[in-house]
């Protein structure tokens, strides 16, 4: 489980390098930065509040109970400490690319220190807090669609929309390209996270249950197949769309397919996780263009696509797959209603907690950084340096 | 074994930047696309046919029978799927590397389909199922020196040859090089593979025999000791023949020697995988050279020289420095003997599997992309973008 | 533990990252082959002398008894000889960081082998070695924050110190600041350390004394928070100082406080741990300064300051940290006066012992390219080639 951790810890080596190859060589810094601290800021703030406010005893089922745990000199269930960590400071992440290449250093770091210290412990504790409403409700998230990647990917909404888009992405009601500066780091990051699933996954089931071989090896496969599927779906939409097979649409189908199976890697059968894969590897596409070309948001890694559409929509698909109680198991609908209910909360959630602070860091700090900044970039004036030299 | 499994499927990271280091940066996304398609192809593909074909009950030790497996709905050694899968990806991607920069997308995928699902599991069963005629002949190939290496380079052989070379690779009877456009990335893909080998072999270990920690601490050492003579050997050589200590050469020489000692990690004293190294990292230099200037097939990575020669020579070496029953432990030729036949066989039908699958593919798809295509890159025309901007 | 192994492995792909990362592009390929051959002249030389010098029945508490262990037919503790090997060739890699852009290649790898044959293992058999002098007077180096970093740091020291700076990297008496190339590359070898570290500290656990889950555990939460508190200080340090928060210092903050913890990870609480790692992020940016501007020794990447000047504070601030005998918890000066004689018996050995090799070669084979060669780029005089191409 440790080792699982290990491999969690990865992923934020993996976010950084899609962040930084999906975006501009002039914010490259600024987002290495940005990926680091929400590590580092996570790492202690999980340790000293967020982990006590997810796990502690639930208070009504909302929210955990600060006091129990004291992680200051003692260890206590430090397994657990270390494997949650890791998830937290992934949900802070995603928002990071969502918001690149435009926003202010020092609002990021208070935003990411609130995500991992109230707004992730707090919905996460409705689930994975044995005594949450929706814990107690039935709901099943294995390892974090919604708890983790859906309320990133939701907060990255919030914040990308109000963030506002790049200096020159819309012009004249039309939507610019604006290519990353090097795919191969992001395919890198991709292999990283992939890897990195495979920590996500099973090592839920060892925290849940020990190790249990076969179901954890179960989910190594419908792990797999829902990225591989998810990558092969993107792959051919955009063959079919854009007449060519699209190197970034599929490497964000690997992300939206193992998205999507992290709810139900443990509930659904490989052919099922399969299905999953597909469907979120056609969905991430359609609501990359959507959001970018309808809704007009600029989300420079697809963020808001990958883990907020594909995690509610992975979490919800488990109502239909789940071989105990799924709807084409014969489970008829009441497990699917009480999925679509813990995701609409957790998305309400995460929607309207990420609004307050944002509105909030609107009003005192400011959230962009200024015209000039932009174009130059963030790394020179940000962090005082360039990242390529010779 | 499936920690060993993740390190087997990063492998295929470290695949991809060997290869895209290797080659030029117009036809970086090509290979990012080839190698992420190997492994999602060849996880649907083995899941659903291959592993049946391979490890189910053996047909006259020819052939496993299709009809045992059926992974759809149930779970049956999901441990053993999970590593074979990565495993049969390895020998599909082994071929891309060797015909990079010049073949055509959509014959690649066809050929790599093909390979997961048929050319490499009928080999395999020959050794790796218990009732394969290798096996019952006391073939030994650990893990996969020939099944998955020589598989894969001999396969890169005949691919390589009918592909033809690179424009402007040959002129006037003379062989050009072409460098690859960044060798930082070759050489992190082969610190990732090498940390993979460290899941490849004592993984098989596991496979085979459970946690049996003293033999995989054993494996670990030898698989080790090669790599790192397999590197001296190449660079010394090099330093010798070319003046300086070549780069990309010393690079393969860790290959080589890793090829060369995975097929014998689990029977050969640490002394014994020590020599295997060297002796691997200097054929590989020598193979290169060869093939290159000799026979003139341009191989832009080395790949049959690395998996191919080296794959073969290590699994034949296992005649003469295998602890038990090797030629210099007193065990006389008959191992030695074995160890030939087996290689002999597996690489004849991996050359004529593989004739035949690509002959059939050059009289109806077509192996190569146009002329125009080639010189201004796979990237642009294939896939409709560049990998590196500003 | 073999798999820990497996991690610590991979931090010399993150220690050649950093290293190029922070260098010029001229030099890439030959901190590529210094970094490869730092570990496969380890790999021999361990195996051969090495580990039975450290860890061989210990003659007077000062050196092991080198006939003691035979690896060349035979296989005993073999997973403590992969595990210490690549600590040992860990040592040896911290030097090449100090010395880069202007060392020769040849006096390199002459130095590296003695470096892993004689120098870190003679001051390893004192602690680690049950016999060593000091472990018996009970001085506490968990996992190396002076046995493999500290000696790595000060031998870095005695090396830069002698080769003496770059061309242009002081003149007027000015210290010149000589960006690296490629910062991205610099971050993600900092994520393959700290996940490496992941390896080394709670690896080291499992060396002593088995699977003991509990303190594993802890010793993951306690590295975590120094490295992530070590990152938090060098950051705001420098946006103090040079009034924005700077990358390469605050990536250096994450392994000042990895190195610094090192030595405690299993003895101080997490909040002891936190305070190391404080404490090291803010030391390791005065001494990268003092070192730079004031002694003008010239480091590109700082390693005397991170692996030798943290390895050894950490290592001190066990006899103020530790929970069981440190001074802040009623243990008195007795075990903070260990440590220091610890220390500084270590560092001087390290500083005498490469003294003494560096000076013997430097009289007979040289430590510096030419002029030309420096200006020019190593990477084409020494080795024939240039890393980037297009």
């Amino acid at each position: 489980m440790l080792l699982a951790g290990c491999l969690v810890f990865f992923m934020q080596a993996g976010f950084t390098l899609v962040e930084t190859g999906f975006t501009r060589s002039k914010n490259t810094g600024n987002i290495i930065m940005k990926n680091l601290m929400d590590f580092c800021i996570g790492s202690l703030a999980f340790w000293a509040v967020g982990y006590s406010l997810m796990y502690g005893e639930s208070i009504g089922g909302l929210i955990g109970d600060v006091d129990q745990y004291s992680f200051f000199d003692s260890l206590p269930d430090m397994h657990s400490l270390f494997f949650q960590t890791v998830f937290a400071a992934t949900a802070a992440t995603i928002v990071s690319g969502a918001i690149a290449e435009r926003t202010k250093f020092t609002t990021y770091l208070i935003f990411s220190l609130l995500m991992t210290l109230i707004i992730y412990p707090i919905s996460g504790s409705w689930v994975w807090n044995a005594g949450g409403w929706l814990a107690k409700m039935g709901f099943t998230d294995f390892a974090g669609s919604t708890v983790v990647h859906a309320v990133g990917g939701f907060a990255s909404l919030v914040a990308a929309a109000m963030v506002g888009p790049r200096i020159g992405k819309y012009t004249d009601g039309k939507s610019n390209a604006i290519p990353g500066h090097n795919l191969m780091i992001g395919a890198l990051g991709v292999f990283i996270l992939w890897l990195g699933w495979f920590g996500f996954n099973p090592g839920s089931q060892l925290a849940i249950s020990g190790d249990n071989a076969f179901k954890v090896a179960a989910i190594f496969i419908t792990t797999n197949l829902a990225g591989a599927a998810g990558a092969l779906a993107a792959m051919f939409l955009t063959w079919i769309f854009y007449k060519k097979p699209d190197i970034s649409m599929t490497l964000n189908g690997v992300l939206a397919g193992l998205v999507g199976v992290t709810a139900g890697c443990a509930a659904v059968s490989p052919a099922g996780a399969l299905v999953i894969g597909l469907i979120c590897g056609i969905v991430v596409v359609f609501s990359i263009e959507f959001i970018d070309k309808k809704l007009k948001i600029d989300d420079p890694v697809g963020a808001i696509s990958v883990h907020g559409v594909c995690g509610a929509l992975g979490t919800i698909l488990v109502g239909v797959f789940a071989t105990d109680g799924g709807l084409l198991y014969g489970g008829g609908f009441d497990k699917l209603i009480v999925q679509i209910t813990g995701v609409a909360a957790i998305v309400a959630w995460a929607l309207a907690a990420s609004f307050i602070v944002l509105f909030l860091l609107k009003k005192t700090m400011g959230l962009r950084v200024t015209k000039e900044e932009e174009i130059d970039g963030l790394d020179i004036h940000e962090h005082g340096t360039n990242v390529y030299n010779s």
